[in-house]
């Protein structure tokens, strides 16, 4: 079973607003198993509703309609509809009971051209709006199923479960499979090297779909298992997992809806490990990133954004003369910024990072993007160097990626690395 | 001149990513004076590519395709469109050249699986894309024109100012009117709220067009002029931009593409002003943005993230007992804290964030979302305390919003709220 997706509204031609609703009715279909063929967007014209609904009705077969279903002038597309299927128009009296009813039970005064959004096509099922006064409905055209909702996207998420959803469930059974996905996060890999290493995984021969979507700094790996049976779908998918961990493990570091700063601060908690942490490039975004954690002061004594040299003396005994010899970017300050902010703080552990995040600063020696990463525990402080060739925001972002997956692998040892 | 936009992408078709470039490319035709006749997503699918092609093309004069020019197995778009105009493939030498730089300029190792991203259509016209590896495309078939650009929006953004919107005015002459925008960004008012004070301006009556666009915690408002004179419609934006300014001055912080970080580190830098921020539940996230703006070591000396008490007392001279009498989340603690950071820092100027950012941690005397802000700058102390009612990362941004804003109108008395 095939669907399509219609959103309707001048505002969305105009680039005014961004259509929500086309990406959340497309998971819920995609959840469901019934692959989005297209998703279309046009103005509130009658001309180009209807060309609109030929182009998808030819290519779906359950098609899922948002907006112009108002009361203004704009709002066209129940005629629009009913003109593309042949089909005359007729006012509803329940419905309009109903809305009358919903002016006057908030003390709204009626205005006459509330009356349209009880007129539907003859012949419509109608799609209750528990949230709002347009209902929407539902035509059928042969063996096809045209359903049209409200564009609020409130509205429509509650009427797409609650209407839409329930009615293409009932008119094409045998598309109502069990669909299951995972979602594997990394870091640290590119993603024409994670085709490389997936290409002899054999997910086809599996059955499970794979998608690889990049959100910088990190890759997301998606399997999708459809089948009949919940459980077979879940073995599918497990097996399919495990083959992904056994190529990619060290870049893997959430599942699902977890973020890297999430399980950073998971691990911290779980283990009752305090943390300190000093940055000069990223100047405070890894404290930030994990204070949109809830519950983060559990572990996070303090940051400090050293900036100048003075601060990394002031705050964290850098000593003057290691800035002097080995310079404020270098191997030797970043030990010392760690091993500093831990002592100062008196956590157990002491992440820095010390970098040139550019345009400019950079030197022939150390270019734009050296950066130097830090962690030290109290026992040992180990220290890495990267040479990254962003922009100055994506070197900063990717800095404090690569400081959270230290602290992640670190907090990981002996553990299921995306547990 | 109409123009259509298509999106390409099996992230989009499943609701996994929600797609940013059709609004944003919908908006820039727009304020070109193009309007857009449909917009539509498909799958990395060669048929439904092909469908899509046809179905714009017999409705659209220029058409905007993005997606799927990447280096993967499913980044089909190039052969695509090439077979739906039935043109030859071809591998670009200086294309070629140009991504084996990108790779090894950056020490990534070189996948064969990239050089697909130097092929193109025999006949193309070359996109450059600056950011990235993989260029984009324009083909004339007939009087039309189809421009392929990647899905990465940043890419795609600027392809799209520097690449496309070039092209089509040269293939449209006729339809390049000259255009003429201007961005204002306010904080503190609600939309409805600037609604109203802009009902008497009479946008309509000078020819200008004016959209307001969300953009949290800030709104946009965009004023648009299109004329045939260039000077003509600078002088009918000059006249509009005044009639803002007269309504809404003390909500203005900046016009066109600066930020309020931008604003607030130039005002610094121009008066020659140092600054240290001590923050507790925006967590670095100030210091985060204004560190996003290049030069910012000149101004910014210090950031302490003190989330827990005793750092507040270690770092920023906070008495212990002035916390345990008024509370972390006090006036009194957030004007010792200015204090505090300015003193130990030596700089000029002190600002102090200090709040509840929940879920958890309210009372009922101080609900989540009590925030105060003060900033010190040796002779006077100012404080103001704020209740947010937003989840924990927007309490974050909208705090540090107010507290750039105190720093921002504490540089600009005297000054043009908007320069």
């Amino acid at each position: 079973m095939k669907t399509g997706i219609l959103t309707i509204g001048n505002e969305l031609t105009s680039g005014r607003v961004q259509d929500a609703n086309s990406a959340m009715i497309a998971r819920a279909m995609q959840e469901q198993g019934w692959p989005v063929a297209a998703m279309l967007s046009v103005g509130d014209d009658d001309a180009a509703i209807h060309d609109a609904l030929a182009f998808l009705l030819d290519r779906v077969d359950g098609l899922v309609v948002t907006g112009g279903l108002g009361p203004t002038a704009d709002d066209i597309t129940t005629a629009a509809v009913a003109r593309a299927f042949g089909l005359e128009l007729y006012t509803d009296a329940e419905e309009l009971g109903r809305v009358r009813a919903f002016f006057e039970g908030r003390g709204f005064s009626w205005t006459e051209n509330n009356a349209k959004q009880a007129i539907f096509p003859q012949g419509a099922e109608i799609i209750p709006n528990p949230r709002g006064t347009a209902s929407g409905f539902a035509l059928r055209r042969g063996d096809k199923i045209v359903t049209v909702i409200p564009g609020v996207p409130a509205e429509a998420r509650r009427m797409l479960f609650e209407g839409v959803i329930p009615i293409f469930r009932k008119a094409f059974p045998e598309a109502a499979l069990h669909v299951e996905t995972v979602t594997f996060k990394l870091f640290g890999i590119g993603e024409s090297a994670v085709d490389d290493a997936l290409a002899d995984a054999d997910f086809d021969g599996l059955g499970v779909g794979l998608g690889s979507y990049p959100n910088f700094p990190e890759i997301h790996l998606v399997l999708t298992a459809r089948e009949n049976a919940p459980d077979v779908a879940a073995r599918m998918l497990r097996e399919a997992g495990e083959r992904v961990e056994a190529r990619l493990a060290k870049y893997i570091f959430a599942k699902n809806e977890k973020t890297l700063a999430e399980n950073v601060a998971r691990r911290l908690t779980e283990k009752g490990l305090t943390l300190s942490v000093a940055e000069s490039c990223t100047g405070g975004l890894i404290t930030d990133r994990l204070t949109d954690i809830p519950g983060s002061s559990a572990f996070l004594e303090r940051g400090a954004v050293t900036y100048s040299n003075a601060a990394k003396t002031a705050l964290l005994n850098v000593p003057e003369e290691v800035i002097r010899d080995h310079g404020a970017v270098s191997d030797e300050t970043a030990r010392i910024m760690a091993e500093g902010v831990r002592t100062s703080a008196g956590t157990d552990l002491g992440l820095a990072v010390t970098g040139i995040a550019g345009p400019s600063g950079g030197t022939e020696a150390k270019p734009v993007g050296t950066t130097f990463v830090a962690l030290a525990d109290g026992n040992t402080t180990v220290c890495r160097s990267y040479a990254f060739r962003w922009d100055r925001r994506r070197n900063k972002v990717v800095a404090s990626q690569v400081a959270l997956m230290m602290l992640w692998r670190y907090l990981s040892k002996g553990s299921r690395s995306d547990e």
